[in-house]
């Protein structure tokens, strides 16, 4: 692991979506920047005094030298978004797969870069978008593609938060200094950290691709650097349109992403608030409450569920669902077998890229008088 | 009454919010174009046959005739759009107050000309955007209003319907018909029918006024010749903005309005599914839940409360309201008192004005390839 | 209408539910005991002076007088308990039909001599157990009635408030003075103000009847002199099983009614609070949720609604539907004409009487250190 | 582990909880009672060879031989009920801490035989109530416990679930199965199995306890042994009484455990439905939503929640949370340190003891014509 030393939020998460199924250990970290802390962070979490490194690169550079059954598999790149690029790049280049927080890189140039390297190398990369594991996301996905909605003609998806509503990166919080500052988090704050969620999300359920959008991106908050609040219209290659928002700045909000896609026939609602249940409308006959768990759901859904019906399920499983198919495959394709499509489902670089380019186009077009902008990739 | 024939569907919703209270009773109706529909509706509703009209015209014209003890103190006008401005206009000339359906008029202009004559007469004007009846909506106001929830800086409003997600009016549905209409209806369709509510929803609970918008309007259902779909980016003249969504294509969806609003402290979050309920969210404290009839409400949700808390009060009761407030500032007014603010408290010919002003300024500005629109009335 | 004087909680409500439908008009009223009062009340009603009674026993006998076309059609009776038997039957001598509040006498004999009386004059009675009169508990009462969840196994029903949760009658507060009077209310409080309201329900939704009960009955706030609080369990004559709950005392609450039914199949959920809402659940497929309005009911609830889909309908809706149906009812019998199976569809006389024996058996139960009692009509 | 093999479903769920925060690994196993299911069990979750066992005996003995920083510090058993006590008994008497599902035991004899042996040698033991682990409901104790309900009145508790709605045991079905079986499940089923569950929770979230009860138990399967479905009322040590309702015959209900709590001032409600949610219900105020993650939430529900708020938390993380406060425990008596307050809230011993009490008292009162039954441990 790089970047996720003590106190880091994400890095936590990872260790904890990791652990859940007993299938990943963590053998080695260079954990933070500062020495000190990477070597207590290490300790702490009984990693080998040998494996505790101080910088990724002595990691990459000494790992890629133990031999095969001893070395890692992958690294996890937990760091903030401008240091996720080199540390990536160089485990491709050693040979590692690769597991990354979202947004994939600094700049859309950068994920471009690591999509060639991983044709080149055949190997996998994990991006975190964790949405997309849970149960009731995939059956989503499932139903759309199954053409049970007819054509999809409507998209609407948001990601409303409270959290940055007042000035916090001036307290020095770790958190929101990073996140809102542009040499640390690039282009974007708002649309870069959750806009890029939920622009998975819409392609993600819809297997749809945005072609053209058209912004409006705003600093709420006097005296931020970057944009806490946006909204997009979309255009759909298949002609659907939709509409994006994302916002810090919605007091008194949590984390309550939503989705909802109409078709001709009828539409899906998702919402993390409720993140067990997907509610599937029909033009004639009762809503249907499906369920994490239940025994009508397809085989990517129900692959990715633990528990029984009624045991909730929540955003520590739907990371570890990640985690699961990526390690599902990459141990496949060590052993020389093909994933499952199941197990293929997790997002990547291709995502990757897709979501880099949202950032710069959400971002031009915000700046534009002009209406609509290309979605150039 | 003018149109509401048997079988129209807001002419009988108007009637039920009528009875509701006892406050009004109705005693003479042009209710059809059609003399003989006239007819038989009005004797199905128990009028006296010498009040039973078959042209508006007529029914002013007689009805201004009678003593003033006799004669009706307003008319309601529930026909389709394009005849709203003239019975309205005549109605004022008579001397009559008005109840009108919205959207006020057909054209922007002809909402300009009922607010001078009623500015001139002194006469009142009931303009039917129902959800403002409801008490929470009203106590929504009044917490914003406040000052509870700090700046206003974020505005989400919201009308999905799904009932126009084939194409009904080739099926001759009555409905269906004159509202897809350009003739019937005027320059918008989802925009005039359901884009006014959610339009007037916003400015009614926030207190603001929008200044400027961006819009992206469709036409989803091949063969329709009006917008059924929109999407509108919105700025208010406190700095705040907002994003309005409106569609009639959304497969398997009722009448879900709802509306989101944020300030630096707080925010609201009301909708129709759930109509006696007001979220009320803090920064730093849980989610309150408001509920109609809890005594710590405002005066204003208080007045317009039928039942005690728990006894669920519907669509029919916050129309009642509406006509219950008229009703009782009529009467106040032909009493030469002074009724008081929870009465004034109803949408009128101001309201009217900006809806036909949104009406005209989204379709506008759908139709133009630069982004933001100077909201012009 | 007897009783409902002004500040009387029940009497508007029934004023409000007349009125709906414009199908009831009310003419007279010994609105009082209290001759002030009586006149006052009657003069805000706009009712001809002289069928303002102060006292009821004259006006049956000066409405009985009148000529057919001019009398009153029925009388309504809306007096704390200790006043329904002598106007109703009275009524019923006089020859005219009644509306009466539930529970609808204070003793079972009463109820019992009702129901003679109404089998030998023809007439109609109705009582209001309003919660069956709203559309989705209709349509519970049909979904089992079709089969379609299979023989019934189980009912929980349950009724908590909370506004009797402190010692309200020691500050005089009317409605909590003589519903927590035995000399006013019965021999039970709870039980007889909410626990027949449940137990009506379990028995209107599933069609069966209970044979058997074991209750738990008590007085929580120090001071009272009827039951606020209580619970039984039920046998039915399938042999199902049932749990009633009743609270006056549980502090927060409002009035959210609700009521679950299990089949072998599956079931069914109602709530007051969401209560155009039913949820119809499945052994092995999706729940599905039904709406008011929705083209899939039954005629039972279509009847029953008022507005399309997505427009609540509340309480109000739901007392004038027995209102609606008992006048329906009334003047097809007037016109010598069948009432329609969906019109006969309101609590009458036979739902008092088994009401009047819960409230019997339920007390006497709670007395007992025996577990089960016989039901005993 | 002893138990949980490959397809039982609880010692996976145990796995999962134990593997979440990285403080426990699973080392040594008896994970069946058919010697091949150990082995392959044992290797599919990589443990060593020579600490995969066929026999929980010899697991102990060779365990309690290893030298002490080798050998297991505690052990889990997973096994169905009958199977509880002796490897539970012989677990402390090797010296080592137990972790063990619920019910505790067979009989309420051998709960007690624990419970003196625990004491003796001063070693601890986790009671697997999952539900007493998720942060909502510590909340919910603490508000209680703080008084800010004032004295508790009123206590509703229910575990409705449909999965044994057919004659699921005759298909053969592991679960069902033993669960059925009174020689593998003990006096009772239903209220062994989820009875107990609510039961705990009950006298968790109160800090009260039982000492009458009165029940309804019933076997609604044709053809099953134990009971399926039941209800009890409950009388409390302060004077409160409560309802208890368990069935396995709810046809469509998942695993829905809901506790709602009433005193003077306020309510509590909790459901597993919405876990992360605690409605907080005020005789004279607004609702209040307190929710997983709040800053607003006591030390308790903050020491148990991994995720900022809006990230859903649920069943593994609640499961979990018993291990984590039990290794913290655990590993601090080793230490030598006083555990904090926040990680002794864990059930143990006595939630045992009581447990089995319910069970005793509550089949025999099931079978009892009188209708209380006082609560014998």
């Amino acid at each position: 692991m790089i970047g996720g030393g003590k106190d880091a939020f994400i890095g936590a998460v990872h260790r904890l979506a990791m652990n859940m199924d007993g299938q990943v250990e963590l053998v080695a970290g260079a954990l933070s920047i500062n020495p000190d802390i990477a070597v207590e962070s290490g300790k702490m979490l009984f990693l080998d005094e040998d494996r505790i490194y101080t910088d990724y690169k002595v990691l990459l550079e000494k790992e890629a030298a133990m031999p095969a059954d001893k070395r890692i598999d992958f690294v996890s790149i937990v760091t903030p978004n401008f240091v996720h690029f080199p540390p990536a790049m160089m485990a491709l280049e050693k040979g590692f797969n690769v597991v990354i927080e979202k947004p994939i890189t600094f700049t859309l140039d950068e994920a471009k870069q690591l999509k060639v390297k991983l044709e080149e190398t055949g190997l996998s990369l994990l991006l975190c978008h964790t949405y997309t594991g849970y149960p009731m996301v995939k059956q989503a996905k499932q139903l759309v593609k199954s053409g049970a909605l007819g054509n999809i003609r409507k998209v609407y998806v948001e990601y409303p938060q409270g959290w940055l509503s007042t000035f916090l990166e001036k307290t020095g919080q770790a958190q929101a200094s990073w996140r809102t500052d542009p040499k640390k988090s690039g282009k974007a704050g708002c649309m870069g950290d959750i806009g890029t969620h939920a622009f998975n999300l819409a392609e993600y359920v819809t297997g749809l691709q945005v072609t053209e959008l058209c912004s409006n991106i705003n600093i709420v908050v006097e005296g931020r650097m970057l944009d806490d609040d946006g909204a997009a219209f979309l255009k759909f290659d298949n002609g659907a349109t939709g509409v994006l928002m994302a916002t810090q700045i919605a007091a008194g909000e949590e984390n309550n992403v939503k989705i909802r896609v109409y078709g001709e026939k009828g539409g899906i609602e998702w919402k993390h608030e409720d993140a067990n249940t997907l509610l599937v409308k029909w033009l004639d006959k009762p809503t249907e409450i499906y369920r994490t768990g239940g025994g009508y759901n397809s085989s990517f859904a129900a692959h990715n569920t633990r528990t029984p019906a009624g045991h909730p399920e929540g955003f520590l499983e739907a990371f570890g669902n990640l985690y699961r198919n990526f390690a599902l495959t990459v141990r496949a394709k060590i052993d020389g077998e093909q994933p499952k499509d199941e197990w293929l489902d997790f997002p990547g670089v291709e995502e990757g890229v897709r979501g880099m380019a949202f950032v710069e186009n959400v971002i031009e077009s915000g700046k534009s008088d002009v209406k609509w902008k290309e979605f150039i990739v």
